[in-house]
């Protein structure tokens, strides 16, 4: 039986970042986060199918907190005031000691383009999350996936704005800032 | 000195494409891909740097026809103008007898987690140069980007589209209205 390890998924994650800002992403070992953690290679595996996924733990939690924060969202709210609630949800797990924590990860992340590459990916995948969750509240196409497609924009906008260590305001607030700004924009388009 | 070869890129797309299409990206290596156009792995590799890019092969031609007629649109354009001539003539490039070709790729695309993601991370930098090219017109963002993001989506939407064998519209026919469509939904967001 495998020994139970407090926190491993938490301690594999933190490792492995520090490594790869340390020594590059490329040069890093799945032995090395282990050793790094405390823990052995086999409870690597456990959490982690590769070193790459353990870049893009939170995501599955992010995908859902959206999704259930927009089918929380009261019945008249426009597809706006739910992808807002979303957005709220979701940023208001950013708590301040996450900032340098997600400045390491957005540093290497943009100096490995395969890692890009799954990014973008990602991306797509919660922006797809985001459009179902409002089809499902009856909105529909084109609106349903440009009303997501601008709360993953107005979140990865704010999410660039925060990890910056010089930044002030939280993630929530930066967020909403953005989408404010992405709603008038998009209303005067032409 | 290498002997001249007659359309070998084209010849090696053609080829990857419908090994990919038989036998499956993962089981397809560079050797079959020469052998079936009739050229050598050096040939290939002058070309490509490996068997994914050859599907990616026509998507630096694509950035450049975008930001050459958005530079090329008349100075007054407002933006989605300036948008609508850059999809004109990138969509002009996709003539009838490219139909199947299409298809095949976007079905080769959707089997493989990996080409997903290349494809991601393109539709990213396509979208990025067209907000580019929006900024050296003048644009200031979040429009710049906006207005790129309804592009890059209006085309994507006609592709596929387009790429069904059933289709009868040209592309430019498709991209012109899924345009239309995401600029009424765009001003009408709350």
């Amino acid at each position: 039986m495998a020994r139970w390890e407090p926190n491993a998924r938490q301690r594999l994650v933190r490792a492995a970042l520090d490594l790869f800002t340390e020594q590059g992403y490329e040069a890093t070992t799945v032995n090395q986060i282990a050793d790094r953690a405390g823990l052995t290679k086999t409870t690597f595996f456990r959490h982690f199918p590769d070193k790459r996924e353990v870049l893009f733990a939170g995501q599955d939690t992010h995908t859902r907190l959206l999704a259930d924060a927009m089918a929380a969202a009261p019945g008249p709210a426009t597809p706006l005031e739910a992808v807002r609630a979303a957005l709220d949800a979701l940023t208001a797990t950013f708590t301040d000691d996450r900032r340098e924590f997600s400045a390491k990860l957005r540093s290497v992340t943009a100096g490995n383009i395969e890692l890009q590459e799954r990014a973008a990916f990602k991306r797509g995948q919660l922006a797809h999350a985001m459009a179902d969750a409002l089809r499902k509240r009856g909105v529909s196409e084109p609106t349903a996936s440009l009303a997501a497609e601008l709360g993953i924009r107005a979140f990865y906008h704010a999410f660039d704005q925060w990890a910056d260590p010089a930044g002030q305001q939280t993630l929530t607030e930066l967020a909403r800032h953005a989408l404010d700004e992405l709603r008038a924009a998009a209303a005067a388009l032409d």
